[in-house]
């Protein structure tokens, strides 16, 4: 749907919570509301407009459509008058973001497929569409990207999202419902690794 | 012009003062030589590669003519021997840095708009190319880029220009005078915001 | 021969090397399984992704066969076991990524110049080949890049590789012993000088 120029409902979706992630990592960095529309609109398409290059989507979607440009900017209008609400401001930029990461790993695994790359490529640019905004994000702030020191699985959930997305669209199994399916399988796997701790080991020897 | 493979007088001023700005960056943080002409290069030429990608134009700007890469290794050389005569580094970034910041953010545009993108995605691409050099250099020294920590106003002097430029450029006023004045009218902002101090809001709530 | 799609054995290597490298910084940065597999990937295919999305080959190798991506895999295997016998893994990682770099500014600089680009440019590319990936690993590490403060040059043996390998392709010279020599050079060169360290100056009046 998306090669039409209409940015597709989980496209928006996906774009929408990593906006609000943005903005909520800036008001924890107390930037101003420039930072906040810079990090919004950075998490959201980074990730994106990576993969479109990758796949030679040129120019990417993001640039298509105004949508993906004024979406990220009514989410930052958002937080900018709500996050008093949000009493703590992590556990609210860590769910919008696991949101964002199941939708987007499926989304850019898809759009790969239909760009006919390989099923291993597109399973891994979609895990690059899921966590690319974040470590564009997490390095603008001037932190190590959560993919690498978050040790409660971050990538795993988007991979596994990708690669049910990339068997189901193999097996003929095409539209929203399907792809929403694998993006709350990804979601839920990234929030119940958040909520029990879950770990991924470390090379021999290396202790914390 | 650029088109022609001959870059513009405005293209090559902006990459002049960007790759001083990147220079006199390394000198501040007692970088080699290598780090002098690397800074120089990323911060000048950054901003114009990710949107040549984007736009499609490939090979982009900076790899169609050797002016692109020449012109920072010969600013990187005054700078070398030059840089004692400045007392004080910093303000002296400041001061290029906001120059190529009017620069580009005009030539981003209309070069945009050449290659048929909207009138949003142009002015966008143009704050991109203006603040994209920027942003690599801060990243390569270990800073937070200087966007989104800045509070005198960054991204919006190279707002206005970019949308100046559109504006012009839509109305059917081309030409390197016409860029020339919202150049010099971004870069005006930019040295006035860091003058007077001016600053942008930041999320209610949110106190230094 | 990346052009049929099936990656040179010198391009392979090359990928390896750099992928040990990133997998044993992630394992001195005490990263977990899937830290090592992010820095690894990144590492081996930054830079050469990157030349690739400038030159115009879309999409860049690392996405047209999947020796690419599981070279990478199978390094950070061999490093999640054995890296305990590596005694110091600061002089490990500096030994495969100077491997690294003599083959990439060799292998980088002559698929630029397949891809019709000038000397020059080829030559930056080279450049870019080799210094991309390790400056990718140092980003997302949380550290300055390298090759900006590395005193024993680091992107001088990378420069004199690719100069090398371009003077030799236009003269007609080509093939996999030719570019193993070339490579062989800028490696040697990157040695000597941490083992002698051998410094490049800074400007006038900086002093340590």
């Amino acid at each position: 749907m998306s090669d039409l120029g209409i940015p597709g409902v989980l496209d928006l979706a996906g774009i929408f919570v990593f906006a609000v992630s943005g903005a909520l990592a800036a008001v924890q960095k107390r930037l101003d509301v420039v930072g906040m529309v810079v990090l919004a609109e950075i998490t959201a398409l980074g990730g994106g407009i990576l993969r479109d290059l990758v796949i030679g989507a040129v120019p990417p979607a993001a640039f298509t459509s105004v949508s993906y440009v004024l979406v990220p900017l009514g989410a930052t209008v958002l937080v900018f008058f709500w996050h008093p609400q949000v009493t703590r401001i992590m556990p609210a930029v860590t769910m919008f973001d696991a949101a964002g990461l199941g939708l987007f790993c499926v989304t850019g695994a898809i759009k790969a497929l239909d760009y006919r790359l390989s099923p291993l490529h597109a399973v891994l640019l979609g895990v690059i569409t899921a966590v690319g905004g974040g470590i564009l994000r997490d390095m603008l702030s001037g932190q190590i990207p959560g993919v690498l020191h978050d040790r409660q699985l971050y990538a795993l959930p988007a991979l596994v999202g990708a690669m049910v997305a990339t068997l189901l669209w193999h097996s003929g199994l095409h539209g929203v419902v399907v792809s929403a399916g694998s993006a709350l399988l990804a979601f839920g796997l990234r929030v119940a690794a958040v909520r029990w701790g879950w770990r991924t080991p470390r090379a021999r020897g290396v202790r914390d």
